[in-house]
This record gives structure tokens, C-alpha cells and sequence, in this order.
């Protein structure tokens, strides 16, 4: 089909590209999206766009993360305490840039339930040398009048300029919010998605509940996995193209798809 | 030492008061000043105080719980969902009342960390046929849009009109105001204590960390298991003195003592 001499991806690279959209499921539409994924029609067409696209979208996907780390980098005042939720790789990176670059910063890290991946994030931070705490989710408005600043990453950043993002996020916000401490997300412009959720009811069911339990009628029990967060309880948002305000995701998401 | 026509305390009504103090572990200092224990001389006298204080005691507890209940009946309207943080048996006695009132609510109980109290307190709604569900911790702000009202009992109530009770309240608290709704509490007036907390940090560590980890150094990294509520998030108090603002309490206090 294609000549030896045409540059491919490598293996590796693909399977890369794969592991990352698995595990990013809810940006999917978002890539597919912006990639014009499906647009095309025959499958070679298809299959050609596919590996052209991915080749870009590898290149933004890890020139992105090193960006939001470096434009974060100036928040990270020696002394400060931060109060972070689940596992985000973006503000793990933005993390590990600072310990590097001798700030000093001390990390409460909340459980996170049902899958208890706060306790992932405190591993890594440990394996860093990042002093830091491991909370009780319960415990978020507890130590709100301790923590300097709430940074969290995102799952998907809606037109309104709320985020998606695991369970817990939302209360973390309006904590944060309530105790007048500034709430930080960070994260890559690829999750920008044209939604515009009002409430946690407007979030479609396959985002709330996972594969698993998705077809199940009684989902009036299943533990929803995301919520959304109102962009009125967030501060700032650290992207690739810049620090932004809430407001300003939908500019730019015009820009993106206009 | 006394004659066997003395009217005594049963074995099983001593029992009942010693149980109900090791449960309470916090009120214990309110019960203490309440009832002027450990202000007699000899240790016949001291024997004879306790004898009689704990009768007293004994009855106001009975009623107490049964009291709270009742006045918190009317605020059971059909349709109603309900939060509760935690397990607290003056809120499954209102429960109990309003269910055998013949009325229909829904109930929300979040889990309660780390010592799950919400599962044991689900399994009780549940054995009363009460319509519950069970969600995690950090879902708080995610379902505070569908609850109508806030019920939590609490450990201790502080002159200020705030209370002190298990990790997760002043969470839930704050994304009930934030939510505009109310937050009700539900409490016997011997709880009410002689004390001041400004914020967290104010809150003795004997309170918030139990006899395990109380001697503990690093108490950083030890959950705690109570958090302070400020009174500003407190709606009502529903106690066996009556409806009360929060403001009321300190008057409550200084009647009681003075």
C-alpha cells in the first residue's frame, strides 16, 4: 500500500497515541473533532488522515504538557501550601518542573474515591521528594483555611469555561471558593470541547458512568465517576495557548473550530 | 452500705449511661460541668452525686432524642430529599418518627470516611424502609442541586452556635449555602459546651484525633476524624429546648450555667 521510504509512525509511537486516548475517554469527541476524524471517505483517505493527523497531534500532545509546566511555574511562591485532587499527569508535571527548579511547596493530596487515585498521585509525589499529605475527601473543607491554592487538571474543558473532571472537583471548588483561595486548572487545549453543560444532570450518562455499569437501569446508585465544576468557581485556567480566564474558552474554541 | 429498699439504678441502666459516654467521647466534659461531677469531697459523696446525677441523666436523655424528633416532623414534607453526612442516631429517630408518619422523603447519605459510619447508617434507613442512597464523600457538591434540605447530628455544640462533628460537615455545610440550602441540625441541648473554637486549627487534638493516634508526633498525616462548622452555614438547630438560630445557643449556655 505504502512505499518502505514514506516516514511512519513507529510502533511505539502508535501505541502511544492509543494508550492516551484510552485513557483520556471523555477528549475523544473533542480529538476526533478537531482532527476531522471521519470525515473522509474511503478508508484509504481515511487511514492517511488518521497517521497525518496523528503525527501533529503526538507533537502538541507533549510539547503541551511542557508548556502548562512552564507558564505555572511563576505560581509556585516558595512556602505555599497546595491542595490537589486525583491524579493529574499535567499538574504532576507542573509539580515535578518546580521541585527542580528548588521551590518549595508543600502538596495535600485528597483520596479521591471510588478508584482511590489520590493515593497514586501521593506515590508519585513521594517518589518526587515533594513534601505532601494524603486527605480524607472529607476532609477538603477542613483544610481549605490551610491551603494556599487549589490546583487541579481537567478531563475536558467546556464552552462555558467549566471543567470536567473527576468526582470531587466541584466540592473542591466551591471550598476553595467559599475560604477565597485561588482555583487552579491546568490543562493541555486539546480537552477544550464544544459542550455547554448547566448542571450536573446536563452531563450525558456515558461521561458520569464508566463502561462498566453504563447500561445499567439503576444508575440512581452507581457512584458517578465526573462532575462539573461552574467556571464561576474557577480562577485561572493554564494552557498551551496561555493563561487564560474562563471566559475566554469559548474565544478561543471559535478560534479552534471557525 | 445502703439498704436494699434504696431505690437503685439497674445493672442494665448503668451499662446503658457508661455505653452512651464512651459513644459520646466528646461530650463527656459537657455531661462533667452539667452535672457538677467531681466537685464533692469524699468519695461517698462523689458516689452518691453520680448516682443521683445519672438518673436525671437517664431521663432527659429518653426524652431528649424524642423530643428533637418531634419538632422536626413538620419539616418532613412529602417529596423532600435529604442529605445526612455521617450516622447520627437523633436524625434516624426523626426519620423513624416521619417515616411511621406516613411520610415520603428520599435520603442521600454520604459514606463518611475513614470509618465508613454512613454504610451502618444506610443499612439502619434501609432496614426501616426508608427510599436511601448511598454516595461517596466527595460527591457532595455533585448532588447538592437534587437535595432540598441538609439534616446532620452532631458531637458538641460550641457557644458560638457552630458544631463540632465527623470530618465532612463544614464540607457539606459550605456547599449547602453555596447551594442556598438549608442546613439543619439535629442535637440534644446537653450537648451544648462551654467552648469557642475560631476555626480548624482551634479544635484541640484530643477532639480530633481519637485514642490511637492522640500521642502520636505526626499527627500531619493522621486523618482527623472531626472538623468545626461554622455557625454561619448552620440554618437551625432543632434541640429538645426548642427550634434555635444558631445565635441562640450562647443565651442557652449562659442559662444553663449561670
Amino acid at each position: 500500500m505504502s512505499s518502505g521510504k514514506r516516514k511512519r509512525l513507529t510502533l511505539a509511537q502508535k501505541i502511544e497515541i492509543i494508550k492516551f486516548v484510552e485513557a483520556e475517554n471523555i477528549g475523544i469527541r473533542a480529538v476526533a473533532e478537531k482532527f476531522n476524524i471521519g470525515k473522509t471517505q474511503t478508508f484509504a483517505e481515511c487511514k492517511k488522515v488518521m497517521l497525518d493527523r496523528g503525527k501533529v497531534f503526538l507533537k502538541k500532545l507533549t510539547d503541551a504538557r511542557n508548556k502548562v509546566a512552564k507558564i505555572t511555574l511563576p505560581f509556585f511562591v516558595d512556602g505555599t501550601n497546595i491542595l490537589t485532587h486525583s491524579k493529574s499527569r499535567v499538574v504532576l508535571e507542573a509539580m515535578k518542573l518546580a521541585v527542580n527548579s528548588q521551590k518549595r511547596f508543600h502538596v495535600f493530596v485528597s483520596e479521591s474515591s471510588p478508584d482511590k487515585s489520590g493515593i497514586e498521585m501521593y506515590d508519585c509525589l513521594k517518589a518526587l521528594d515533594i513534601p505532601c499529605t494524603l486527605i480524607l475527601d472529607s476532609a477538603v473543607g477542613y483544610i481549605m483555611e490551610r491551603v494556599d491554592m487549589v490546583m487541579v487538571g481537567a478531563e475536558c474543558v467546556v464552552e462555558s469555561g467549566g471543567i470536567i473532571n473527576k468526582i470531587g472537583s466541584c466540592t473542591m471548588a466551591i471550598c476553595a471558593k467559599e475560604f477565597k483561595k485561588p482555583f487552579y486548572v491546568l490543562t493541555e487545549s486539546y480537552k477544550f470541547s464544544r459542550m455547554y453543560p448547566l448542571n450536573q444532570k446536563d452531563l450525558p450518562n456515558n461521561f458520569k458512568y464508566n463502561g462498566n455499569n453504563s447500561n445499567d437501569d439503576n444508575l440512581l446508585h452507581a457512584h458517578p465517576s465526573v462532575d462539573y465544576t461552574h467556571p464561576s468557581y474557577i480562577s485561572l485556567l493554564f494552557t498551551d495557548l496561555g493563561i487564560l480566564m474562563p471566559s475566554a474558552v469559548s474565544d478561543e474554541l471559535i478560534k479552534l473550530y471557525l
